[in-house]
């Protein structure tokens, strides 16, 4: 029987860096699109979530002015697509990790587009078989510590319980979760720092909580519902694009950031174009700022 | 002759809360849906405002953080549709004030989901005749303060001026009116706070001018429009998310609330939904915070 | 006080055609924007529908190829925009059976663009009064033959009952009504085309059923819904382009046609333009066809 | 550790007919919604099918002038929504067989609203358990006879291969399928109507190629997506209202029909709002035109 | 001084086809993305129609039920984007002649996706070059046969009286044109089949009409707005699917057609995306019939 | 040969104001709608800018409360549309030039609405012409100074590069830009306040840069994104209402403006119409401060 299987897609390559197998050879940054969606959200379409904020990045200037720098000289080039398994969840968690850990493998930092946000567990058991003292950074307006949703304990609910039974995780933007999920960060004490934040060096706190190495997971609906409306489940009160930089300004200057994700944009018409480009802009940035700490290490050691 | 009039429709429960007959005799708030759009706005289509916060009040958290509290236990059920009667404004505002009359009569805390504004009149009137030293809080970018319209003394744009004749109303949140609306404010000494506010204790100020029984009466476009754009009369530089539940906590800290409505929300696609999501979490974080205050009341009486 | 209403405001002109008062005591027909929209439909907009017409008109070419005519050599002009009267529905018929009637005692033909369908009663109690010997021809999707509706005899889904105890109506493309407007039908022996029409010569029985002056109501749902789907009732399964103009061809090359409205398109985003343009095709070509049907009569008579 | 899963939500209830547990008992007639998507398609958005259908329905007039009867008559209730298990698709057709399943075992007809179309599989196994001589008409724009698609045998492009390993399909509508799946075709001798169908009697030979007992199961797509564009994967050429009512009345006529299933409704925006009144009005007929059959067997069997 | 230009895009690939320097060189057909929109239509974004048809392409089955054939082994490969030059529209159709030019120096055949349909007239040059004996055959709503349009020769609204000054050409669907245009069609006898077209043998005089190399320009307005309303400039009154396909068939079955493109798609929201579907289905059947038509020459000649 | 141009089409006047010839010869501010769009952007739609703040501009109150004024007494009137050149930008730079110049001649200040950025070099080239000691404020996402771009000299992207080298530009707000921009400005000591802006007296160094005679270019999409989405560039992280009217203010209170521009808005859908109505408003109350500076300024030199 012949073979019935779409071939894999090669998507459009972020920023419009090429994409070859050399580039991706030379490359430190691997863009990694996986446009997953299969357990149940309000308002649907987050696969479309890598194609728009892929798409979205070809607008991006690669200068950044706040950097100061050409951030594509970082070395970013992007993967084929992580076509989905449908098969189920678990199923498609071991596909992602399978695909991470071959990138950590070849010494590459991934920066992963979902899809929801699921994939994140695959992500961090790939980490974690590579770093022994991973902390996880998690921005979220939810904070996805439920045990078991819908029939199955690995869905975008349940995501940030399993990775927490990993590794150590710290949250902010967190404003909408279940009673049972507030007493499950008192019981663990975990760092949550709830949207809008206490008065108080709060960040600095964060940052402490954070082991030296570090995966940042970004779901979008952290962003304020007002400032970013395209997302599976939004939230309002939450942090606007200043308040989400600071956070991961603060966080890439103290910590090794060895891979991260931005997950659940659910773009819809013109607004959701202007919500992927908004992204785009973000995942750009921190590839920037994260390449600048590593060149300064990088210095330091050679110093 | 047969009856052709189509019959009430249930609409589905607010916060996807039972309710039963049982479930309304035994609630503290009734969530009223008032589906009325029969005047002229710039953007149409207020009349789906109660289905779409009804329907995204489903994704709602029972509890929640800021309250550190399950706000359900409050006690909240959902009355059916109050049917558009379509002879003239002034037999709805009739019909609106026999049905919020009933509920006060049964004791309940009546939470009116419009809808036009030209409701709250009915509801005001309801509200007064139980009330005598009752006044209202007013949050909306138009004064809505005219004194006829398109060939009625009873729309939107006149409502609160009908009402003001029946109590004192402050209002805050105020960036567009006509200059006989503002002359109208000076010569009745109301106090309004126009946005952005002045400096100083504008709050205090407010919350000082109403009396101990408050009806509040909020349309959605209060908020700024790039935070919530779909309204039927949108108006930039208003409050945001924090700024108006600020002014929220403060009064029901203070004062008995007893009866709030939320009105003039035109939801339209994807953005539409984001909206209606917000004013439900409004409408229930309001609902919890009434309650806590009666709560505490309730304490002191019998302490 | 100051008169706090606003001031009607100039609408732009059908088909881009001068409409200065000059120009409008020189035309023929007068195009009639009446934006009124205060009963229920699902989908709302239908306000917004004679502005959409309008603008979309700019596009025309003056040039019909059907016809083979510069149509607007029959003397185009458009009219203010006939403000809603918010008081109720009866006050808003009476408005427009006094703009109407003013414009036949101009001696002019009314194209009335609407707006929901109530005020077809307005025009056809001023067509009335001048024409004795008046009939209706109806294309719709629905035969809005309702005694009552939602606490008002005078709405949408009750016009043409309210119109057929003025004159004779006859009606095409109906796919959705009642038992009791079923039973009206069939004991007022109306002549009724259902869609899709019975085999046969249907449409030589519509136009004998008509008297030789003719008021022409059309509700945009009358097209299939796949076709035309910006209305505030689509139905499926209804006539096309060419179904309805044959009807409105046939139609007016046998009868004298004194006006005619279409109502009911509720126009939203791209799609919306689309139906909007449509509609204006259709008016622009049946004008063309009234007035060469007027011609050929005046010649006849000069002949 | 409480129970974290959300409740099961009421749906409001198909036509506006009361469906409380004594109607649910009366009933003939249960529709079913099964919001379920979490396989890929290219416009995502299945799992709003369910609701927007059964909103849009609230519209239908009770009385239908093609079958000249008030099809509510026929006994409809609506059962609760049968919630997305999301472990894993398999998982997902269990849980479908054994809701309808056990609405057979109480004697109703189930009408099934998707949903995508995999769970039409789970219908026709609880179908085929019991019904013996069971046979499938399967009206769609694609063949979905793929063996395998995206590492599962069990998903929308794979559906009526696991359905015709159960029992006979005839097929209508086709215009789009793979090689192997036209091979399979004729290598199973399938009775399949590509669209535009071909000349001569292909109506009377799809209708002969039936059993006695059958379950239809239209998808959405099988409309022409000029006509019908809010689907999953739309194609153009398809069939348009008449044409599917005429395969669907002929079908009715002769046979026995003891379920069907309307899948792969994708609604955005109000053109997706048309769509779901059209094919609500589509599953009301038809459930008329089944009654009909029943009614006159009966009268048959008893005459 | 840098260089400030972007740098060209590759596009994704028509049907998901590789197109790598080897697969271009090997290839019969190029699809050629031209996203140029540079004069003013009424609804704007074509620019964004090759993109949209690209990425809907990839929905495609590579078989073809209506040819019985896997088209793909046509040999189809996509070229880079040809990138707008913005100096003029003069300076957009040399650029267009230059690029068309060298595909078919290569042998290639080319298949043009626009853009607005000025750049049909850059093809034409090109084309005209190489094949003194060329037609076009013209399926459009409009005549497009102005002299002069705002302010220049060279625009969507004159480039067939362009195209015309160069070879002959024959039109069909025209349903929208100036007084003017249709003189110019009469005086010099060009071959225009106005939609609806006449009875009789309209198809055969059409075909009879081109020589035997022909170039054709679809215009996407030329089907029925209703059917494929995401266009500039829609009408409504036009072919459907099955009347276009007749054409292109005829055309094709008796003709050598040396070069196509599709144009004018200007793609928004949901609808945009089946309308770039419907568009990208067109193209890939005509590619196919036109290389079965080679074939078959190719056969006689070495028969 | 007839004149085939469409004719140009009067727009709507902006406020509703009268803007009879006798209104435009009396008034001191003249609106003029260009709807230029033909050189690429991301997001299109430029061209129906003009357009939509108009028609939103109805909804203004001629009294604004934090100017305390009615404006509309400051003299506005709406000029007939710029018609867009079509055969290349410099033609079109060259018309508004002209246009603008001849305004400036009957001693009005213009109010320009685009359209794109383009547009904003033939105003400057007027005012240049007219005021020798001009200087430019630009506020803007974009540095806009690009030597070259896509073929020309002449775009949105190079357009402040060609008003540099006529006169001083001073610019904020800016966020995005090449590497080339940012050595241009710092080689040419050009004043720019990058977003977000430094701590300290910026908007007085701001003010302090500008010439006396002051010339202002808004294009919108110097908001944030999350603000004011419908613009062609979008770009996250700017400044909201209150920042950019401080901006405003400070400079209308020490400068005498001679004219504005506001571009780029590229509204779709109801959150295009919100963003034009914020526009309209955003106009309206600059008119009205540069009004108040001109009467403070015409006072004293009488006082």
């Amino acid at each position: 029987m012949d073979c019935e299987e779409e071939s894999p897609q090669t998507a459009p390559a972020f920023a419009g860096l090429d994409s070859s197998a050399a580039d991706i050879e030379a490359a430190r940054f691997i863009v990694i699109p996986i446009p997953y969606e299969a357990t149940t959200e309000w308002l649907s379409g987050t696969r479309c979530g890598p194609d728009r904020i892929i798409q979205s990045s070809r607008l991006l200037e690669l200068y950044d002015h706040v950097l100061d720098a050409d951030i594509s000289k970082a070395g970013i080039a992007t993967a084929p697509v992580v076509e989905p398994v449908l098969s189920g969840p678990a199923d498609m968690v071991a596909e992602v990790k399978r695909e991470v850990g071959s990138w950590l493998h070849r010494g590459k930092t991934p920066v992963i587009l979902g899809g929801e946000h699921t994939i994140t567990l695959g992500a961090v058991q790939a980490m974690r078989e590579r770093y022994a003292s991973l902390s996880v950074l998690h921005l979220d307006a939810h904070a996805d510590l439920r045990d078991t949703y819908l029939g199955t304990r690995c869905s975008q609910a349940t995501v940030m319980r399993r990775v927490h039974e990993l590794c150590p995780v710290s949250q902010a933007g967190i404003r909408a979760l279940s009673l049972a999920e507030r007493r499950y960060i008192e019981e663990h004490h975990m760092v949550t720092v709830f949207w809008p934040p206490p008065d108080g060096a709060w960040l600095e706190g964060l940052v402490a909580s954070l082991s030296d190495t570090v995966y940042i997971s970004i779901d979008a609906d952290v962003f304020d519902s007002g400032f970013l409306p395209s997302v599976g489940t939004p939230e309002p009160g939450g942090p606007g694009w200043h308040d989400v930089w600071s956070i991961l300004r603060a966080v890439t200057s103290k910590k090794r950031v060895i891979g991260f994700d931005v997950v659940e944009l659910s773009p819809h018409g013109e607004v959701g174009d202007v919500c992927a480009y908004t992204l785009a802009r973000l995942v750009y940035r921190l590839i920037g700022s994260i390449h600048l700490y590593n060149e300064l290490q990088e210095a330091s050691r050679h110093g």
